[in-house]
This record gives C-alpha cells, structure tokens and sequence, in this order.
C-alpha cells in the first residue's frame, strides 16, 4: 500500500513537473503536454501504482480533459491493425490449449526425444518453439503449456529417490528458451506487434515473415546451445530417463486419438503460418490472416464466444495496448520525435555507428535489471533509442529488428523481468543465487549470438 | 443444434443472394454489397446462429476479406465515443453494485414505502428509476439489483401461509418499471446509445440531456400508472405488508453505515449526473464525463482493474455495438442511405404525417412480438424507419426520440423480448397467459401515454 502510495505520487510528479517546466524551443506547446502525459504514463507502467490497463485509462483520461488529445485522437488506437493481431491471437492461443493440441504437442516431443535429461532440456524448448508463433503470450506459453508439463517430469525426478538438480535444469531450459522463442516471431510475445508499431512510426515496414526471417538463424542457434550449457553449468545427476518417456506416452494414450477440434486447431494452424508466412504476396495482411483464422475456430466451436469474453489478457492488452501506441504515434505527428531525433542527430554526427550501436543494444540490454516488465521497458525505452540508433547512421531495419529481438532476450536476466519468470522461478527448483547467475550467464551468451552470428545473417539478408 | 445449423444457413442466404443479384441502378456497387453483409449480419443477430458478438466478428471478417471495407473503416467503430460511453457506462455501474450502494438505495426505498403492496410494487420502481441512470445493462439492473430485492419481498409473502399472488403482482411491477427506466435515458439501455449513434448520422444530435427532458414527463406518467394498473388487474390479496419493511429495516441494519466506497459511489453518481445534465454548457461530452466517473472509480478502488477484465457484458457489447454501428454508418457513407430515403421520399409524397408517423410507430412496437432482443431489432428497423419517418415530414429529432422511447417500451410486450425479461419470468411466480395479457395491456397503455401526454410535452418543448 505505501509502495503503491509513493509510487503514485512519483507519476504524479514527473507528469506535472514536465507539464509546466517551459517547454524547449522547437517543441510545440501540445507536444510537450503530450510528453508530460506520456512520460507519466510510462513511469506508471513501470512502477504499476495501479495495473498498467488503469494507468492507460488515466493517460486516455487527462489526455481528453487537458484537451491534449481529441477524444478520437486518443482512442483511435483500439481500431488499429497491430493492437488487433495480438488481441486476436490471444483468442486463438486459447484455442491451441482448450482444444488439448498444446499438451499433445508437448507429450509427443518428449515421447520422441525424451530419454535421457539433456533431451528433455531439449524437447521442452521444442515444444515451446512449436506453439510459440501462436501463443504471444509468454504468460500463456510458459505457464499454460512448459511449465505443467515441467512440473509432471519434475515431479517424477524429484522425489526421495531421484535427482532434485532435475528440476532446475529443466525449469532453466525452459525459462531460457521460452525467452528465445519470443525474440523469434511477431506473434510470440506481446511484445513485438508494440515494437512493430514503434518501427513503422520511424517508417520501418516489419511484417510477420521479416520479423522471422531475421530471427531464424540467431534464433536456432540460442536454441541449440541453450540446454546445452544449462546441462554444463547446471547439471542434473541422472542422465538416462526411461520414465519421462513412459510418462508422456502414457499421458498420449489417455489422450486417445487426435479428437475433430485439435484437427481443426492443427489447420488453422498451418494456414495462419502459411498466410503469415506467403501473405504478403497476396494482399493479405497479418491481422486479416488472424480474424480468418479466429472466425473459423469460431465457426467449429473449437473457441466459444464464452471463451473470448473470458480472455481477460487479452482485454488488458487491448487497453494498455492501444494506448502505449497512440501517445507516441501522436508525440511524433505533433512533431516531438523529429525534433528530438534532430537532437540527437546533432550530438551523435560523425559517430561510427557499430560501435555506437553495439553501446546502444548493451545499455538497452542490460538496463533490463531496472524494469519488471518487456512491455514497461519496451514502451520507455524502444523508440528512443531506435531513433538514436538511426540518427548514428544504423541502418533502420536492421535496428528495429536488432532492438526488437533485445526486447525479448533481456527478460532471461532476473526472476522478475519478464511474464513467464515469476512463474517458473515460483517452481522452486532454482535458487535465486543460481538464477542470477544463469541469467547473466546466458544473457552475455545470447547478446554474442544474435549480435555476432545474427549480424552475419543480416548482412547475407542485406539488412546492412 | 438443428435450430442454429437451419439459422446459419438462413443468415448465409440472405448474404448470398443479396450479394450476387443484380444492384439496383441508383445505388454503388460498394454500398449493395456492404448492403448485403449488414442484412446478413441483422439475420445473424436476430436468429442468433452464434452469440451476437461472434456474428460481429464474422461480418467485420467478411467485409475485410471481400474488401467491402478496408481493416481501419472496419474496425474504426472500436474508437467510437457512443461504444465507449456504453463500455464506460457498464465499468461504472460494476461498482454501483459492488459497493452495496444498490442494495442501500433498494432497501432505504423499501423501508420508506413499504408498508402496504401497492407501495412495494412502487418501491421496486421508485429503486429502479434511482439507479437507471448509471446501469446500462436493463439485465444488470433487473438481475442484479431489483431482481434480488423482490426475491426476498416475494419470499417474505409467498410462503405457505401468505399470498402467492404476491409475487406476481411484485414480478409484474419490477419488469414493467424497468421497461420504462430504460427508455428514460440514454445511459439506463444499452440499445439507447446505438439509436443516438443511428440518429446522428441522420444529422440528429441526441444528447444525454435532451433525451433525459424529452422523456421525463411521459415517464413519470408511465411509472406511476403501471403498479396502479397492475393492482387493479393482478391484485395481490394481501395490503398491508408490514414484514416487507421489517427485511428491509433488517437488512439496512445488518449493513450499517455508509462504507467510504459507497460514499465514493455516491459521490461519482452525483457527478455524474451533473455533468450529464449540465456538461454540455462546460464543452465535457457524456463519455468524458464517463471517463472522469470511471477514474475516480479505479483511483479510490471502488472498481479494480479485475473488475473491469470480468466485465465480460461490456466486452462483448463493446464488439457488436462497434460492429453495428460501424456497417450502417458506412452504407450511409456510401449512398446507400440517401438512396433509399430518396426511394422513400418519392413514395410518401404528400401524406400526412401525423397519420403515417403513429402508423410507423405502432408497426415498430408491434413488430417486436417477432424479436428476441432490443438490439436485435433496433438495427434491423430503427435506422430505416427513421429515414421513411422523416421522409413523410415528421420533425426529424421527434421522430429520433420516440422511435428511441418505443425501443425500450417494446420490451415488455413477451417474455423473451428483452434482456431482463426471462429472468422476471423465469421466477415463477407469473403464468404464461398473464405475462402476455398484461404484457398485451400495458403495452398499448404505454403508447397511449407516450404518444398523447408525450405528444404534448413535446409540443411544449418545440420539438414539433
């Protein structure tokens, strides 16, 4: 309550300090209000006096009453294409687990490459890849799907008789990944459609098959040596494990055969890749492809109008969704971003800007420890310093991409960073010296694959 | 199964054949076949294939897909201030409920009048009205706070030894009160905000407070009639009901003071209403005023944020009102609606139009025999039989306000015709045979009243 109390008095502060400070020269008195507004927003979504939905009715809110914004001006994100897809696919991601798809999937891998520890390290970060471009909640993926099945193989390891360092190389290869996979496409963390959003204000095109193209390499990759050096570093005292496979199978015979609606999951599942991956070519856009894909999911009863209405992450990222990305949209139409990009254009001339940008992605990278949310850093920090990268001379795709992929990695870092980490650091298995150190381990780890492995592919790509 | 399986096919033809028979010289191509979606999707919400919201989905989907529209006119209802002001409106009306405010104010009314039936049947109304402006939801009013009240009144009589005719009188009493409330102001009717939005873009500017003056001398008539009526035609055997103020004494004590959250209510009600009634002088327009309300609300924790997420009504009004508004108001953008009021126009020509105008009111009441929800047939008629209305020379806001009145009164005719209506019939206490009889009764004592003492009100007030 007095953390709350304080935190609310710190937004106070900052939006009404930056309200009636005298504004710079070169900015528009209705951009500046507009920053006010929105720095006190931001401050508030990373502090969360109240739950970061309530903060963006307060921003909507004094947005509307200061006459800053328009009433339509302020409420025109809930009609935009971006919010849209990642609320869709939050009612589809229900789909993938009511329908029982998520846990075959999950049971099939282990029942395939589950026989000894470092392959169930493995399989959990196959499973996760495998729903991954469907589920961009991390909450939902990691805690709906990984982490149940984590528990179940967990539990048969940890008992009296059996390894207890089970469990925590589990739970760290499933944590680690789950914060691959997100840094992988579009539409696996909320995330990214925020950063998409961001870039095509900078005039940067990221569509769902760019985003992954770019991801795929450094994202296999991290996959790849993940449980790999979680096995070195954190190993487990069993190796060989008959009873993960026996357990997973036996969970697939209860399951019993592929029912109609997982069927229709699996379709509708490949035909949103497909039509993610080739619809460009066809005019069809990504959002287009998920209301497609929600109405026939909607039209089998795979998911129920129920079911949506029920679906309260995605409501909450709706709201604070659409308002993180009209005050900035707004704040660069009134002229702000261009104003300050100039700024910073001035400062930063004659730079070289690798090594400008490589401090940039490391500052963004590591000033993660500060934040307890990707959403919260993303929205402070994400276009900034996108236009600082740009102002060096980076080439702008390659550092919305670059950025965007931080924006996911940077949540391995500490048990509190991202969606998925209190979950999976609630398990128990990983005491929190070990998750640190883990952490910052596997973050250098992940900051020199993408960043040398994955600077390699964007230059094949062309990116720069 | 079957029904909705003959629904859904019945809903695809209205589309297809629409869709693919030859438009009309006179009208765009666009606009028949957005013609065609909008038919469709009033079948949708009328037969009821899938709940309405999913039928929204559908039709939004489809107009995308066939290009009808492009994604940002289609979803562009999602930032409508009228949607919001409803959505609003329902988060607001979460705390009138949860912080015992409505209970308060249905047990202070009951302990003050009573003490015989006829003052319990006025009692239930007299609660009604009281909280009608702030509930949109008539089935969150009658379910959730008259509802329960009469509940434990009829409970109190219809023991063995008392008056089963008691809780028929008192059923009868609620539901017709609510019918009236709802059409007295434009906040007290989820449909309501629809018609203004229907009006406005016939150039009719329906404000909160115009609607609340235009209605209130009809409605105080109606309200104070309708248990009389009920009395003498239902009457319950017993009058003096000195019981019914002891439960509600009872209950008042067993809640004690006024918590701080119920003053908060309070508070923000009082608000409310000031800035609904006067706000226009000051420039504040009813859903700013509704943002104000819904801040305080969040800031004191009278609503928490939870609330708002499970609010599942407001989410899923909030999709079928966007999508309701947002097809016709593109058929009026492209011709469609000036075509056919032209139609329309060269028809009527040189008819009376008091004569048509009561003939179009009471085919409008009528027809609702047919319908199983208010919406349901405010979209499908209320817009064009405005047009045929103005058509014929009515005054367009008087013809705006009583179609608008009528789209609430109708509801009381059957047990399936509006939302609140088989939660009071499904208690029990009222035969089938009665329900319509007195449905039939009060139905056309509300036309009498609505129409004549209306008439002359708003005669008075310039609107014809």
């Amino acid at each position: 309550m007095n953390r709350k109390v304080i935190s609310f008095i710190a937004v106070m502060t900052v939006g009404l300090v930056l309200w009636f400070i005298p504004h710079p020269t070169g900015v528009k008195l209705e951009a500046w209000r507009l920053f006010a507004i929105f720095a006190a927003t931001i401050v508030g979504v990373i502090l969360k006096p109240f739950p970061m939905g309530a903060v963006a009715i307060f921003a909507l809110t004094i947005s509307v009453f200061t006459k800053t914004l328009s009433f339509e001006e302020a409420f025109s994100g809930f009609g935009n294409d971006i919010v849209w897809l990642v609320v869709i696919a939050f009612f589809i991601s229900r789909g993938f687990l009511a329908s029982g798809l998520g846990q075959r999937i999950a049971y099939t891998v282990m029942s395939l490459i589950g026989k000894n520890s470092l392959g169930l390290g493995y399989g959990l970060v196959a499973t996760d890849l495998l729903i991954a471009p469907l589920i961009p909640s991390m909450t939902a993926r990691g805690g709906g799907v990984v982490y149940p099945l984590l528990k179940s193989l967990a539990d048969v390891f940890t008992g009296k008789s059996h390894d207890p360092k089970m469990g925590a190389f589990l739970t760290l290869c499933a944590f680690q990944g789950t914060v691959v996979t997100s840094a992988m496409f579009l539409t696996s963390m909320a995330g990214n459609p925020l950063i998409a959003e961001f870039a095509r204000s900078q005039g940067i095109q990221v569509t769902w098959m760019s985003w992954a193209i770019a991801a795929i390499i450094p994202g296999f990759i991290s996959l790849t040596l993940v449980p790999y050096l979680i096995y070195r570093l954190a190993p487990p005292t069993v190796r060989k494990t008959p009873h993960a496979r026996e357990m997973a199978r036996d969970n697939l015979l209860k399951m019993g055969k592929m029912k109609g609606q997982e069927w229709i999951m699996l379709f509708t599942f490949f035909l949103l890749m497909v039509l993610w991956i080739a619809g460009q070519f066809w005019g069809i856009k990504a959002t287009w492809a998920a209301l497609g894909g929600l109405c026939i999911l909607l039209l089998t009863g795979v998911v129920r109008w129920k079911d949506i209405l029920e679906e309260h992450a995605a409501w909450d990222t709706f709201i604070w969704f659409s308002t993180l990305i009209t005050l900035p949209a707004y704040l660069n139409r009134f002229g702000f971003m261009t104003w300050f990009s100039e700024r910073v254009v001035d400062q930063v001339h004659g730079a070289n800007w690798m090594l400008g940008f490589l401090m940039i992605i490391l500052v963004y990278f590591y000033s993660h420890y500060l934040f307890a949310s990707n959403v919260g850093h993303i929205s402070a920090m994400y276009a900034p310093f996108l236009i600082v990268a740009i102002a060096l001379g980076t080439p702008p795709e390659l550092a919305a991409l670059t950025l965007g992929f931080c924006s996911s990695l940077f949540g391995g870092l500490t048990h509190y960073g991202s969606g998925p980490a209190p979950i999976f650091f609630g398990a128990g298995f990983v005491p929190i010296g070990q998750w640190w150190r883990m952490g910052a381990i596997l973050g250098f780890v992940h900051i020199l694959i993408w960043v040398v492995c994955g600077g390699l592919w964007w230059k094949i790509l062309g990116l720069w």
